[in-house]
């Protein structure tokens, strides 16, 4: 039996889209006389739908694609995710489900089980779970499907559930397992997920063939990977990441063993290659092409543009130099430098004309108050207005350059430094920016040296530095680490220690700065705790504040 | 027997205050011979602590406010809501628990079975649902003790659950309900609660005690108006709506019925209390006292300042006119009026020599360029900084004018007239704002008419009308509600009658401004379906766009 796996980019709602490219890879798989071929999670309707699923015409949308692929599935089985309906009145309306389409005909629906619902997952929200589980007959083999969080719960140890689908399934004695997969990118992801998927197999000494989606849905980025793993327990063969791939296996070969190839992993090349898809699908997706970027001379404007340049292509990516009177003059020079070597365009618009006009007219408001933290803003958002209307005017996607240290803390100006589509790297904190500039830089001087090396400076007063408001980021980060991913106790961070008056104010500045992150930009996710879906948080709130 | 219900309002993870608030009130109930006080759901942590959920630390304070009530409940019971942990390592970590507190001890914790995942409710990302049920007996009386859902599911109508709590614990013959909610406002909610409770007592035909939180957080507004119901299924007492109260009955007056007295009802009046209420909250709970509001003369910077003006007093709304060479006289002559009837300041502050200079400044890099969109977006953008300035100078949280009709199509400029701390009347279409300035000016012309019958106006280009680029707001009105509060098909709302191009036009523009709601301070919450947290929707997707 010849079994192809699709590890396809879909793009949610686009139900015209998907479907063809699910039609394209079905022939492919047929020319290649495949016995099956297996899609990922929701693949019909794009994952996250999010609330697109509370409305009736898209549900039939997602059946209408169904019914196109069920036409194709002649000489193939097609195995496929898209939500169905649950006909008993009580529990929710939907099933995350899989088909299996065979002889023009639906086979089989599998629904999902285990429903994340936690960090950015909403499951719960639409889906019932499934209690039922029936394994699949196709050309004398038998088939146990599987949706993404069913294989999470090895054994029924994983405390979230009470039930484990497999274990469920077992007795009926599948050959083999597919398992449909929208499993979204953290750089420590890939591993983990190797881990469960050999965990599963160990269990149950059969073949999985674990079906990932790939593409980026906004601040979601899904990195394919998808496993093919020997009943030994071994990886026969992973797929790539960050990108398409649709592979064929003969099962015979795959119960055998061997062919042993792991993607390398690199915590950094990961980062890198997931925020350029990240921003690659969201203009793609969106239809846009072009970008702007202000570049300050400074490390976090530089990654940002390096890594869209490399997306998008430099000739897209439009730097806008903004100096002020603040402004160093290794600032210009260094940014300058940044854009010339990746070949970008640039432009160089002092905001001087503008800040002064701006003081100029509000002195009778501000007549007797002293020169403060609004004056600084104002700089900062004169820069983001001049990005907003090179945007407006020219359709080019201003990329938001804050860090996540900076978001953590609300050390940025909303509608200023804070503006933009999209934030390319607000999932990363200021140290993990570092280490990704020398990564950039590894062959080459991409980046230049000063402007990593140079310490951080907001420039928006003379010889200001990062230093002067905040703990230095070696510091800063390890306790916004514990705190926002390990959601550990202030008490725990400080018996680690750390200061404690240092540990209070970080967190203090975390929790009231809610409002600000409210307004950001969505940001490309690549930790296991994002700001944005997937750490919601009250705004109005008196908790370690 | 004498219950006491104690409608209060918390704030979320003020431990300290929440705690001292319901030690007064029993001390209260005390002194006027309470047997019982029953206060709202989670009232230790306030409603929804949402991830703070996930902080041990914030567990464990929960638990150390339950410990002073536990000390605090002698000579009177006291059910209070708060978190409590779950023994099972299977399942969430929580409960949403109701503790019975008597005699200084923990009589009975019964938890929240129903655990509503939908809209702005989250509550299985936290929460273990409840499977045993168990009525306290109390001085001789048993307690069926309930938590806001629980009591949705009247004889398992209600498809989304699968049990009927009250139906589990009939059998051991309760005398009475309690129930702790934290019931959000939408302006047809009161009723619809009304109905509901009424139904329950109707069926199991014993009184019932309905404790809902009041008071605002962030976006959502409770509106109290706890109820206690006769075993006649009539309401004995509905308590104020937007107000605290601390309320005594006795069982045996209820049980015998009458005392009828409902709370009058008006759709504006309540939205006027609640946003009130709204602006007061978010204001009073982060700790700032003072708003500004940019006032262009038109209605919905009228309505909202009107608002702000009745929230925090009218000294403390400072109004500023930010006039163009675009403005109309009567623009600012009917701003200056507003301002005046109230008696809040104003400052007029004209930007042409801001807008000016960012034209001068941009005319290289705009060379050859019409005047378009990019221009009106410069004009919006200087007056929202100058608004965000003030903001920071003197600490006014600048409140934001935009209305649901705008949010919706995405007619506001992002950082322009789309910035501020809060939106006032973002969950209002326009043609409810226009209702709303009327009922405002009822007894006397709080709102200059001119404001009102004048044609909406961007005034962002010369004569330029709404109208210019949107279809009427009576229509289009009607099309977004069917759209966003119903979720109805497009082929739905074409079938009422509606053009099908402007149908097709108004769920695009609403679909592809999803990245600017995004970006959007939180919205007041007045309706059954606001955007925000109630409306998750991909800003990268391709339905109807």
């Amino acid at each position: 039996m010849k079994i192809a796996i699709a590890q396809l980019n879909f793009h949610i709602g686009n139900f015209e889209s998907n479907t063809q490219k699910m039609l394209e890879a079905i022939q492919q798989a047929k020319d290649k006389e495949a016995d099956i071929i297996c899609f990922s999670e929701l693949s019909t309707t794009g994952y996250p739908p999010r609330d697109f699923l509370e409305f009736d015409d898209f549900i039939h949308l997602a059946e209408e694609s169904i019914e196109k692929l069920t036409e194709a599935a002649v000489g193939i089985a097609v195995v496929v995710g898209s939500p169905s309906r649950n006909p008993v009145p009580e529990g929710k309306d939907l099933f995350n489900s899989a088909y299996f389409l065979a002889d023009g005909k639906v086979l089989h629906v599998q629904h999902k089980s285990l429903l994340p619902t936690y960090d950015i997952f909403d499951e719960y929200r639409y889906f019932e779970p499934d209690k039922n589980w029936k394994v699949v007959e196709y050309r004398g083999k038998k088939i146990a499907l599987t949706i993404c969080e069913d294989i999470w719960n090895i054994g029924n140890e994983n405390p979230l559930y009470t039930v484990c689908p497999l274990d469920q399934m077992i007795d009926q004695k599948p050959d083999f397992i597919l398992n449909l997969s929208a499993s979204p990118f953290s750089f420590d992801q890939a591993d983990t997920r190797i881990e469960i998927v050999k965990a599963n197999v160990d269990r149950y000494k059969i073949p999985m063939f674990y079906v990932n989606h790939v593409g980026a849905q906004t601040a979601l980025i899904f990195d394919g990977g998808s496993l093919v793993v020997s009943p030994n327990g071994k990886i026969y063969e992973e797929l790539p990441h960050f990108k398409e791939a649709l592979k064929m296996y003969d099962l015979a070969e795959v119960e055998q063993g061997e062919k042993n190839r792991p993607y390398p992993k690199h915590k950094y090349a990961m980062i890198q290659d997931a925020l350029i898809l990240g921003i690659k699908d969201y203009f793609g997706k969106l239809g846009f092409t072009k970008a702007a970027v202000g570049l300050s001379g400074g490390i976090d404007s530089a990654v940002t543009a390096a890594l869209a340049a490399q997306a998008l292509g430099p000739e897209n990516v439009r730097c806008i130099l903004m100096p002020s009177h603040f402004s160093s003059d290794h600032s210009v020079e260094d940014a300058k430098k940044l854009a010339e070597n990746f070949g970008m365009p640039y432009d160089i618009i002092p905001i001087e004309s503008v800040y002064h006009s701006y003081i100029d007219l509000l002195k009778p408001t501000f007549e007797g108050q002293p020169f403060n933290l609004t004056e600084e803003n104002i700089q900062a958002r004169v820069r983001g207005m001049i990005l907003m209307a090179i945007s407006n005017k020219f359709g080019n996607i201003v990329l938001n350059t804050s860090n996540k240290s900076e978001a953590a803390v609300g050390y940025g100006t909303l509608y200023g430094d804070m503006c933009g589509g999209l934030s390319v790297i607000g999932d990363l904190y200021k140290t993990e920016v570092f280490e990704l500039a020398r990564f950039i830089n590894e062959e080459k001087e991409w980046i230049p040296e000063n402007t990593i090396t140079k310490p951080p400076s907001a420039e928006l007063r003379p010889n200001q530095k990062d230093s002067d408001s905040l703990p230095d980021y070696d510091i800063l980060d390890q306790i916004l680490y514990n705190y926002i991913e390990k959601r550990s106790d202030p008490q725990d961070i400080i018996a680690m220690g750390f200061d404690e008056a240092i540990v209070r104010r970080a967190l203090r500045l975390v929790n009231t700065n809610e409002f600000k992150r409210y307004q950001t930009p969505p940001m490309l996710r690549i930790s296991s705790k994002a700001f944005g879906m997937g750490r919601r948080m009250p705004i109005v709130g008196k908790y370690l504040s």
